[in-house]
């Protein structure tokens, strides 16, 4: 028996643990699963007596050390702060791990001693990051096999709602942890590579340097660039290319309406507002607006941001009831994005039957044979249900599919490392499409930035 | 004779050496002024010999020391991070100390041992802060003293140049730090009080939140909000106040056409710019602008910004020179807003023959016998040559008449302190008249936010 310890069965998980649940007797499996909380982790494996489930804090050292010190190899689906622990126990009872989250700084200090020890620490092999690295790679590593000279590299992905569920007028509903939607692109100017010119974009006009984005049966989205465009450059290979962009995707128009709160301040999360407790949803609006004892926070809103009378932009605003004076806050010495994530789960919650949807989008550009080329790439995941859905899909297979290629000792590389070799990514890519993670692949005219090449 | 050290003889002392000179004889007193480079303490004592001039290194322990332990007070026209060594020996060596700057947590940390020592710290006694705190407080107080309550404070302040010498489209030159007029506001949304209410302004609408202020016989200015309206909410007693706001003074037109700069990122200081040492003044604007082969930076610059055909803003960016492909930028991995300052520099550094101009507008709104009233407070200071500023001479004269004051145990109230005792403001202000700067109040309809009372 190989022995699998998944530390963590939050919402992600529902897949990884059915996937590997349905191996385990073909793969000779022994599956347990640790979380503080184990009801979910029961829910999942539906009452199966193969699958041992344990109280596990990770904070508790010796809990965690016996649990990892009886596995084969250490599944961490832990908020990424947490891995380290768990990982510095992989190296000393010599261990591999495999982890959907970034590698951090701590992580990658590890990269020596899981090499010298055989170890296999595999991260960001969710969907993003995870599916966009091997997704990418594959299509890089083809083009330059061919001999070609990649010259432009954009990726998007987008975590939204299914078609079906699709019911309000911002296309969007939280599907995944709703406050990094509302603090999204903050902390600093996004930059990235246009035409071999560095671009820097502000937080103030994130929102507004937006492009379109057609993905066939599934109509336009539109993008807004990612804080770390060049964080892969080098990773990829991709030094001297000359366009580098990565984006987040979501349905036309949101972004336009998003800007209004970015504009306002209403996404700011770096001081409290006062007595925030008492106020409505109305009184906090009117906080970012100039005081009038009788125009209404309607048209100081309207006149603030200019929107005209027949712009449909409002009707955005009008449907998540910004501007109810009868709705309380209720929320403490909250942050203006505490407030508005909390107005927002009001109207962007998902409801028992709405489904998810995961979209990504790369272009790739290169010239061959003095030629210019492009190829696009799309992948679509819709969601089962409010259990499976395919953010869970998406995440938790490539972590599966890597942990038990690790174990057949499929992956044999050791080291800190992240999904970008054709050992990896080949197989897992592969098997994906038999889930339905399909990437559609076509051959278009090169565009770039400069087609004309002026 | 009474022996006074001055710490730092740098652009603001000029006033405060020529004051505390001019009354050395009168008053008895001995002049000893260090610094690192003692080249302009030189020019402006202008050789007098019974002024002792010594090199100082404020970080060299024993010169320090030795130079504080010889003094019975000391003056520190140190940047204000330099003050606490200084005032440390002040305590160790019992001498009162007096400085233009705000008071810091590590001074405030001295009150106690000041006071059990009699020492008098006297803070924030130059213009801003300093005259501001004075003028408003004589106001306040006399305002109270008549039975009357406060129901408002509104105090603005501004350097600028003088109206002889305002001979660009800005209305504006650098007559301070030019890197503090480029990250002004940054930092956190402005807050302040309106009519009870609460109100935030994030830095991406600082500039569009302005209001106008009139000065008899210097004609209309504007002006945006401090981050720190509340700051003296209680030191000025103004717990129940309805409306606190600070604001800092440009002439009409300066901020919007200054938000256009903080919309396109040019002001941000978190980051730098690649290979910035190469950029031309264009280049580095066209980085904030989307990719076009061809394109003009101009027109995308109008485009981004929406700035029409006709809108005279658009002069001040071309006087400004921002699109100039032949100056070069030629400062090694700068950030946004050094390379803005360096810009700016170009079109905004006074000529030999310009005079500055400090201004100041101040709103007293208060009940008395159930009506409202509304006195409001301007003083405009004009610089006389570079050397004598309005800015030397409304932080210099200050300080020193405090100084004086205090040798004569004209103040003798002990502790960490800043000027908002009668003890302190009822000479300094009068004795401030006499030197031209004069506060010109009227009573004005009280207005407040909310005239009609609805």
């Amino acid at each position: 028996m190989r022995k699998i310890l998944i530390i963590g069965a939050g919402k992600s998980s529902s897949y990884l643990i059915k996937y590997l649940v349905d191996k385990s007797q073909s793969e000779n499996l022994q599956l347990t699963i640790g979380d503080v909380n184990i009801d979910n982790a029961k829910t999942l494996v539906r009452h199966n007596p193969e699958v041992n489930i344990i109280h596990l804090d990770v904070f508790n050292e010796n809990s965690r050390k016996s649990a990892i010190k009886n596995a084969d190899i250490v599944v961490s689906m832990l908020p990424a702060r947490f891995h380290i622990e768990v990982a510095k126990d992989c190296i000393n009872f010599k261990k591999h791990m495999v982890t959907a989250s970034y590698v951090s700084t701590e992580m990658q200090a590890l990269d020596e001693e899981a090499k010298a020890n055989g170890l296999i620490f595999m991260n960001e092999i969710g969907v993003d990051p995870g599916i966009d690295h091997m997704s990418a790679m594959q299509v890089i590593d083809s083009i330059r096999d061919k001999g070609g000279k990649m010259i432009l590299f954009e990726s998007f992905t987008g975590g939204l709602v299914a078609p079906e569920s699709d019911t309000n007028l911002w296309n969007y509903k939280f599907t995944w942890n709703p406050r990094n939607v509302v603090v999204a692109g903050q902390g600093g100017a996004a930059k990235f590579l246009q035409e071999s010119q560095f671009k820097y974009i502000p937080y103030n006009r994130l929102f507004r340097r937006t492009e379109f984005l057609d993905i066939e049966g599934y109509g336009r989205f539109e993008a807004y660039a990612n804080r770390d465009s060049l964080k892969y450059q080098q990773v990829y290979g991709l030094d001297y290319v000359k366009t580098l962009y990565r984006g987040t995707m979501r349905r036309v128009g949101f972004s336009r309406a998003w800007n209004v709160f970015v504009q306002l301040g209403m996404t700011d999360d770096s001081y409290t507002i006062d007595d925030s407790e008492n106020m409505s949803y109305r009184d906090f609006v009117n906080a970012f607006l100039p005081y009038s004892p009788t125009d209404s926070v309607e048209l100081k809103f309207r006149h603030a941001l200019k929107i005209d009378q027949d712009d449909i932009v409002w009707d955005k605003f009008l449907e998540l009831d910004i501007f109810n004076a009868n709705k309380s806050v209720e929320l403490k010495k909250a942050t203006p994005a505490q407030i508005l994530q909390k107005i927002l789960m009001d109207s962007w919650t998902l409801s028992d039957n709405d489904k998810d949807m995961i979209v990504m989008y790369h272009k790739f550009g290169y010239e061959l044979h003095g030629e210019k080329h492009q190829i696009d790439a799309t992948m679509v995941a819709v969601g089962e249900d409010q259990t499976y859905t395919a953010m869970a899909k998406t995440v938790g297979l490539p972590v599966a599919m890597a942990t038990l290629a690790i174990l057949n000792k499929n992956i044999t590389t050791p080291g800190v490392q992240i999904p970008i070799s054709k050992e990896v990514y080949t197989p897992i890519l592969k098997e994906l499409e038999s889930y339905g993670v399909v990437f559609n692949e076509k051959k278009v005219p090169f565009l770039g930035y400069n087609p004309l090449n002026i």
